[in-house]
């Protein structure tokens, strides 16, 4: 039967002599010539971003590579232990605990300032972003929920990432109004809220890239990408300095049954 | 009971207010002063690459990143269109394709030149890398096994990724004994084998990484990661111009029941 | 440091002679004479089935172990061709797509009806399920949601499943109050949402599933593993009569370049 | 263009009013009349099971469904406190160990049996099978090879699970060749090996699917699915009694920066 198919794509194609990617010659114009943070960001804003951009979106990138063992780093280890023949499912396993609970800070913050900033008008002055980030908050409050980015289980008075993004995104001229709405939240919370509490830099990085013009619904995608090469960092150092046999014993050892009532 | 517990790491720590990070100050010494692509390689090598090892490394990492509706990408993309919520399902979905049959080439190449080198004096000159590539496929050949690198189902006659990453790695004085015997293998292997077959990029890839002293046994995982950045972007386009559903459609629509007699 | 580390778990453990599982010796009371789907549902609930209760738990799994060439089960057959190597690979890159999209009627469904029922007195007879049916789906329709498990993609006039399904919890006295709401929903729709649809069968092995008093937050579990004997089932089909390499050329052999504007 | 595609299945089919599915009616034919486990055999064989035969498969999957705090049971708790929005990122992440390492046994003690049975002519008594064994243990030896399934980390005098798994296939009339020679081999090899190892029950297991006439390449996917059933048991217990983060905070507040000299 006559079947007319067709898969659309922008990102590549390739014949016996030339790749493309992204409307270039893969071996002409970008090996060697674009780096792979700038890519990364070209593949998904299918524009390729400006120098500026650039240095803003590896600096995001390098804020979430790695947070010694997290939950995600452990079970990467374990899995390799156990099947050490796959890489790949090292890799995937310690990526599929980049959810919600450890790794939704960067989404979840954007999608809070985008939420905010598309429901009124765009403040203009710090003023004018401040009276927003007030109302954003007291409905927080009301709904009796958390405001995203707000807060951290460690660095309870200042993440140290914050000034430093915050400072590369100003120095960059790419501080948007994610980002000043998010600094306009960290003034006016307190009052609010009734205690103070610093701005996450993962946050920080999800009003960064959403500043860049990166899609809300991608930028937990950004974080896990920024995360594997922690895990790889993790798995190098699980073939050479094993924890992994140790972390299993260690739960097994201390297992104590406890039946059910 | 007392208990002495120790998991050591030499990625990093973090305290209430520091982060630390391969023994640098993370919000002092490391953002927005090292590159994404730097950050992964000092993460796995544990040493700070040169900048030309940078180039050399992030010319692999863009050379390797995206392959068009390559199976990983199509398995991403019907995952993502059947969980959309979990971004992180979608990836790992996706990289788990990256096993031996499409992302092998980098990391088997790789450990072929590997353990060709290592069974041998090193060669100075190319007359004796020649030498080295004769036996090695040689012996190959007589072990009826392919020689990992050799050969693309596409690009017949040259792939566009080879000199370029060749030429790129020289450049920066970074062509090794992996790349010398691998381009040697590619001058004497028709005598042999009795025809001419191109050298594989992603075979140079493996080549150049293991010259840049990265491990064989992660050599996958680099490609991985590339890989990870290309996956974003297919995903980024599954959100904007779908194609998950209609790559599900046609096989069901085209589903003919063939019973096992 | 002295260190008191205790990780519960009413499991299981073993020692050289003896394995213990759910309290009783594996290899002397359970191996022989309790079945497979029998444990899987011990194992979640703490508690063993009644013969009847395993019957209907089976004959759910039975249900919803397959669906011909889903989007799980492309994904992993796709998986298996590029990575072999890893059946496990290819099972868990299936059963990523286990999500909302496909796979989530069966705890949506549930979990509507089982917060239906909290919201009120329990019903006792089938016109107070209907009242309580008119008023959930009345406030659905209010905001603009939709009523999980009615309607199916295929199936429009009457899911098979269905009529099977809920004679078997009848049969065997299973046949509680989410299966009743249930059907009382089927009963009352048609006048409040102005045209007919069926109960889908995966819906209604939700209501029967939270009947057998199984968690509510585990339901897609249980659909989860009725699909991973479905996915084993394409992963040899897959060995010995592969689609994989079909359907990637497929795919590819269409692509469109369509650069964005 | 014109196009003839067909992707064959002899799985299942469905239409507006019936589901098809193994050349049956699932709907009137396999609902509440198969139970899940005689389905999984079907669905990967190709045949459906005798009792007997369904008899030893379940008590194989019970056999192998869980093992307390594994690597895999950890990783997956691990990433439900992760992403517990996720379930089947759990599931996966958790059977991605399903690996050669710990889950090898029950895979690579069928292939040694299958292959060995296949180099020869097939004994017809005890003493041929041990005949057999001699030469199979010897060679592996003289590899510097393990024989796979002999011997058990923590079961060193005897698996508990070995001899009722054995018993219940003569009792069923499925103690087929693999079996014999796997007992064989528990019968010879000390005199070869200069020790006395017990018969590891995973191994038991492969052998008796082997001798159902399961596909040797498939054995991993069904101790898999076996281990499916055990990681909900895991993650039910997850969401009502979480070890999950005191496994995080345990490792991480016993985390020992050792930085590279």
């Amino acid at each position: 039967m006559a079947e007319e198919l067709s898969f659309g794509t922008a990102i590549g194609t390739s014949d016996a002599t030339h790749i493309s990617l992204l409307g270039q010659d893969l071996a002409a114009d970008l090996m060697g010539k674009v780096g792979f943070g700038e890519l990364a960001f070209w593949l998904v804003a299918q524009r390729r971003p400006t120098p500026a951009e650039t240095r803003v979106f590896e600096t995001v990138l390098v804020a979430l590579a790695d947070h010694g063992f997290t939950p995600t780093a452990i079970a990467a280890r374990l899995t390799y232990l156990s099947a050490p023949e796959s890489i790949q499912g090292a890799l995937a396993a310690g990526l599929l605990g980049g959810g919600s609970r450890f790794l939704g800070v960067t989404e979840d913050c954007g999608r809070f300032l985008a939420l905010t900033l598309a429901s009124a008008e765009l403040p203009t002055t710090d003023a004018g972003f401040d009276e927003l980030a007030r109302v954003a908050v007291t409905e927080a409050r009301a709904a009796k929920r958390f405001v995203p980015g707000l807060g951290h289980p460690v660095h309870k008075e200042q993440d140290p990432r914050t000034p430093v993004l915050i400072g590369i995104a100003r120095e960059e001229g790419l501080e948007g109004p994610h980002l000043r709405l998010f600094q306009a939240i960290g003034r006016v919370h307190p009052e609010i809220l009734g205690r103070t509490l610093p701005l996450n830099g993962a946050g920080v990085a999800g009003a960064a890239l959403a500043d860049l013009g990166l899609p809300v619904d991608l930028l937990r995608g950004f974080a896990l990408l920024a995360r594997a090469a922690g895990l790889l960092g993790h798995l190098a150092e699980e073939q050479r300095n094993p924890i992994g046999m140790d972390v299993y014993t260690t739960v097994d050892r201390h297992a104590r049954y406890e039946p059910r009532s």
